[in-house]
């Protein structure tokens, strides 16, 4: 009698395709800021310095998203 | 008797998988940082030098979301 | 008596998955870059040179996640 149950045979982690999604948003996010404070400078030179402190509120906020994606990984369980 | 189940035959990290979402994100992000730096120098050439630190900060922190998704996959486990 | 379920007949490494949701953003990304340069190009040609410098900066950065997920394949194990 031979019983073979062979469900797939992929390995790894789906926390893995848990963050690679997290990050999508994030990354297109931050570019969008990034590129807004960009046109920004260059529009109005002089106002660089309130542009830059605007900029990096943006990036602490999309980023954080993609961080707590590995975090979920940890509170789900990996 | 014989009882075989072969639910799929497919081999491989689920890792390639996470990275690979992890990739969209990020390739757009410096898409948008990159072209909105080449508006910019186009319509101000003078602050060329300026936009392009802009730019390789927005870069960097872009690119990082794709390279910790990389790095996921170890710290899961591959 | 044999008895033999075969649900799924679906083979191949899912390292080509990781690729091909890992070439979506840099396609688009280079996209943006390029078109971005061809108006920049459009409104002030004679700054074509430094334009062309800032595209092919913008499309090395994306091309490269791409490149990177054929990579993680042989990192993973395919």
């Amino acid at each position: 009698m031979e019983s073979t149950t062979v469900l797939a045979e992929i390995t790894g982690s789906i926390a893995t395709v848990g963050y690679g999604l997290a990050a999508i948003g994030p990354a297109i996010g931050v570019g969008i800021v990034v590129g807004k404070t960009i046109e920004g400078v260059a529009r109005q030179p002089e106002l660089a310095g309130r542009l830059q402190v605007l900029m990096y509120i943006g990036i602490a906020f999309t980023e954080a998203l993609a961080f707590i994606g590995i975090a979920t990984a940890f509170i789900f369980g990996a």
